[in-house]
């Protein structure tokens, strides 16, 4: 059932009827196994989707050693845009986490939906105006902020699936070792 | 003269004669001298603009030290988005570091642009498409990039601009120390 992936879009813009049939047809169903890739590092990214059910970790190697720099959930859109739109092999790999339910879409599909539907450039830019703000936050984060900053930012921007995501993956994404993460924690516990 | 902010625009959308008559009176035409801010770290952003002259960089603070996170010249886009969007006080200050001509718009007015011109959404799809996947390569480069890498990285980002970027900025965007960058520069001298 595409009834989740509507209503989320009908949370952003208008659709008519019509639309709401077109819409899901320009869309593929795909269910990922527990870290099983979504996209590869070093492949073009063809798709980018929706998720219905699951969570995903985007996962870049810096040394050989996996750097995990983002996390998506339930009702939210997966991608490297980055890749998708350039056709330049993907610097980040997107893995399942859990369980996966997508709807994905192709980009001459998705073309489709800024061209004929009648607010599919609004949506678009909807989308993309959410997840800018996000990695602009991020860049902020990773230029001044201390371990801690970064851990509330981590909780900020995570709030709604933080419960999970591993340690070592939290720890990954603010810079730390995971030792470090547990003086940090246990450091605000006091505080609190 | 508008010309080059509607030669911008219409690059990305068709105008109609209606819309180019339009457009330019939504926009303020602003200049702001070497130094003058466009935005101050800790204000709520009001504007975004497009630059018709001249060069400005965003900075934010680190334990007290500016650290220079973005540049953006003639015929790009200029503003803190995040701040725009959500009300909330701006990370970084944005700060001519030439004399500046801007174009800048208020919330209402794009809203206007928005919701009244038949590729409003589309301008602002394509507009925020660019800035993302430049955020994005900005993350991917601060967890995973070497400084030899953030360096290639910042040529990448800024080819058409660099030459009136001051050294110390670069070395500021990298993450490094002026010396260490001059060292960078003598060693990548030696391999071409």
């Amino acid at each position: 059932m595409s009834q989740q992936l509507i209503n989320s879009v009908k949370y952003l813009i208008r659709l008519s009827e019509e639309e709401e049939l077109l819409l899901p047809t320009l869309f593929n169903r795909v269910t990922l196994k527990k870290n099983e890739p979504f996209l590869q590092e070093g492949k073009v990214s063809n798709h980018v989707g929706f998720i219905e059910e699951g969570l995903v970790g985007y996962i870049m190697t810096r040394n050989g050693e996996d750097v995990h720099a983002y996390f998506s959930g339930e009702n939210e859109w997966l991608g490297n845009y980055e890749s998708f739109l350039s056709r330049q092999p993907s610097t980040r790999s997107i893995i399942a986490l859990e369980p996966c339910v997508l709807w994905t879409i192709s980009k001459e599909n998705l073309q489709k939906v800024f061209d004929t539907m009648k607010e599919g450039d609004r949506m678009g830019r909807l989308i993309i105006e959410d997840v800018f703000v996000k990695s602009s936050r991020q860049v902020t984060s990773l230029y001044t902020g201390t371990p801690e900053e970064r851990y509330y930012e981590f909780f900020e921007l995570f709030q709604h699936i933080q419960h999970r995501i591993p340690q070592y993956m939290i720890a990954s994404f603010i810079g730390i070792k995971p030792q470090s993460l547990s003086r940090i924690r246990s450091r605000m516990a006091k505080k609190h």
